[in-house]
């Protein structure tokens, strides 16, 4: 008779399930590296101390992955991960900026990937998101949690790691071909509170999103899909899950019309985005002129065209703002997707 | 061979450890009831797609118990819950203020009850921390939660809800008797924010607590202990985890001195405190005048004592601003704790 409720096989996701990877701090013979366990989300994981969860106290990222091209059966996960460099490097500051201690990039990856193998063991074809988890792990209680001796040059892994595995929801593909109503909604700060009081946190992707969920229920309780904050002064700051952007055409003195793509100035407090940063890269490629606000509510409405964007959701377009419809312009909106889709390095238009 | 992971006998922690009570809702004949579950926290029992860790979303109430009078063995708990009923009415505020549907206060006393009354069987004499949670519950992941099908006037109860109890921190009673050196701290909004943004969850205690815990480590990496957070207006709020109280002596025509309290605004978006609510009341009975601000910081340093009161750490003396040592009155301290320790129903004065 055993009593370990771990099962001897590798756990494989059946059709529309998720899979989960634990990053666990493991003390070896070469140091402290980081052991990787696959297993079932339905499985009870978390102690009911951990400050990710009776604080809010940790830091995400929500990745998507496509079908790699000239993957086939055999040749390892047949998904790649879009934009991970930027999504990393962003964990890797919101962590910082929450001090917490996290595993090297090269383990999320290969947490990363092995989820992506058992998911597409059990889903082949779907796309998949893909979260990452760094929590600041639980609270003082002895035996709780990952603790691992400090060791000369290395960091204390104390917190709690996890990549999630999922369906990319089809409900999120609906709502982007469909476009969004949008509510201007009143994010309390000014635009200068980030550079101030960095205690706030502004611009950092923690766990404590329970706002950017009650904007959303708010939004939705009026009527709308979706939210743009605006700072108490005035300034177009971000969506509770997205970055915003908007396009001018611009008649050239040749005859000829640009395109000017701008999103909020980012010293306001707001997210880097790392949809914006790979698309900016991609239209600067492409000739367009960059901005980066600042921006206020009617320079959305005097716009050519408005967007959500972020890594699931991709491009979607703003239909109405505060019940008023706006400009819209289908082009633009299949360019950026284009140029979404080139995955380039966003360089100095990213995170 | 069985492989249920449950042990037959029921949970009792050992000296200095904690215990956790599940309230899990029961679809049983009588309609859906709550069941509860006595369980080790070091068990994980938490799912990683719970919203309460992936959004902060999420309430929560701290409270402690104490020494019952007239308990004895056999007596039942001999701990009982102190503010338990002011307790209980935030916890069904905040949780209406994020739409988290709560089961009734009579399950979470029934909770409360036996998890003191485990907590006690391994911790004799020992005063606790008793922390109610109730989070969104799973993101829709099917099998994954506490689903229960919605019956005629009842609410279903979605989400994930437990009780834990441990035992009081040492550290705390420490740094009450120390006192506090305290920074102010800019939370970035305005005095008026609660009142034209309800999807600010101003004034409700939510999960998301990141921004809370940063000010705190920010106060001790500029060596203080605590922080009071100031609206960029100019008006003092509170503190992450504590309501400020503050007390004039002010001489009467008849050449005695009547004491003034005061705490900040509550419609400038505060936490109504229960511990301020309580005192009020007691302070109250015994004459005193009782103020709702608004504060500024230089009525804090103009007061004849000022203190940061909560559950657990109860009054604790602020004995430094910014640096600047203020002054303190041991007198008023000893008069507040006694206050406090009368339990009395707040009234008009709590949350």
């Amino acid at each position: 008779m055993t009593e370990s409720p771990q099962p001897a096989a590798p756990f494989v996701p059946g059709p529309g399930e998720s899979v989960v990877v634990y990053l666990e701090p493991d003390a070896g013979p070469a140091g402290v590296g980081v052991k990787l366990r696959v297993d079932d989300p339905r499985r009870p994981a978390i102690l009911v101390t951990d400050q990710g969860l009776t604080r809010g106290d940790g830091v995400f990222e929500t990745m998507t992955a496509v079908a790699a091209e000239g993957a086939g059966p055999g040749s390892g996960s047949p998904l790649r991960v879009r934009k991970e460099d930027s999504h990393l490097a962003r964990l890797a500051t919101s962590a910082q900026a929450l001090e917490i201690p996290l595993p090297p990039a090269a383990d999320w990856q290969r947490a990363a990937a092995a989820g992506l193998e058992a998911f597409a063991a059990g889903n082949p074809g779907v796309d998949a998101v893909v979260k990452l988890v760094a929590s600041r792990g639980p609270e003082g209680a002895p035996g709780g949690g990952h603790h691992v001796r400090a060791e000369a040059g290395v960091e204390r892994l104390t917190g709690t790691y996890w990549v999630l595995v999922s369906p990319v929801s089809p409900g999120l593909v609906a709502a982007r071909e469909r476009g969004l109503k949008v509510l201007l909604l009143d994010r309390g700060v000014d635009s200068g509170v980030a550079e101030r009081a960095p205690w706030l946190l502004m611009g950092t992707k923690s766990l404590s999103y329970a706002v950017n969920m009650a904007a959303l229920r708010y939004a939705a309780s009026q009527g709308a899909d979706d939210v743009i904050f605006t700072s108490s002064d005035g300034q177009v700051l971000e969506g509770p899950t997205s970055t915003v952007l908007m396009a001018r055409r611009i008649p050239q003195q040749d005859g000829s019309t640009g395109i000017e793509l701008v999103t909020p100035l980012r010293s306001s407090g707001i997210l880097p985005g790392t949809s914006q940063g790979t698309i900016f890269a991609a239209a600067q490629a492409a000739g367009w002129q960059l901005g980066y606000g600042p921006l206020e509510p009617s320079d959305l409405v005097d716009a050519d065209g408005v967007w959500l964007v972020s890594s699931v959701r991709l491009v979607a377009p703003v239909t109405h703002l505060d019940g008023e419809e706006i400009p819209q312009d289908a082009e633009l909106t299949e360019l950026l997707n284009n140029f979404l889709a080139e995955d380039r390095e966003p360089g100095e238009h990213g995170p």
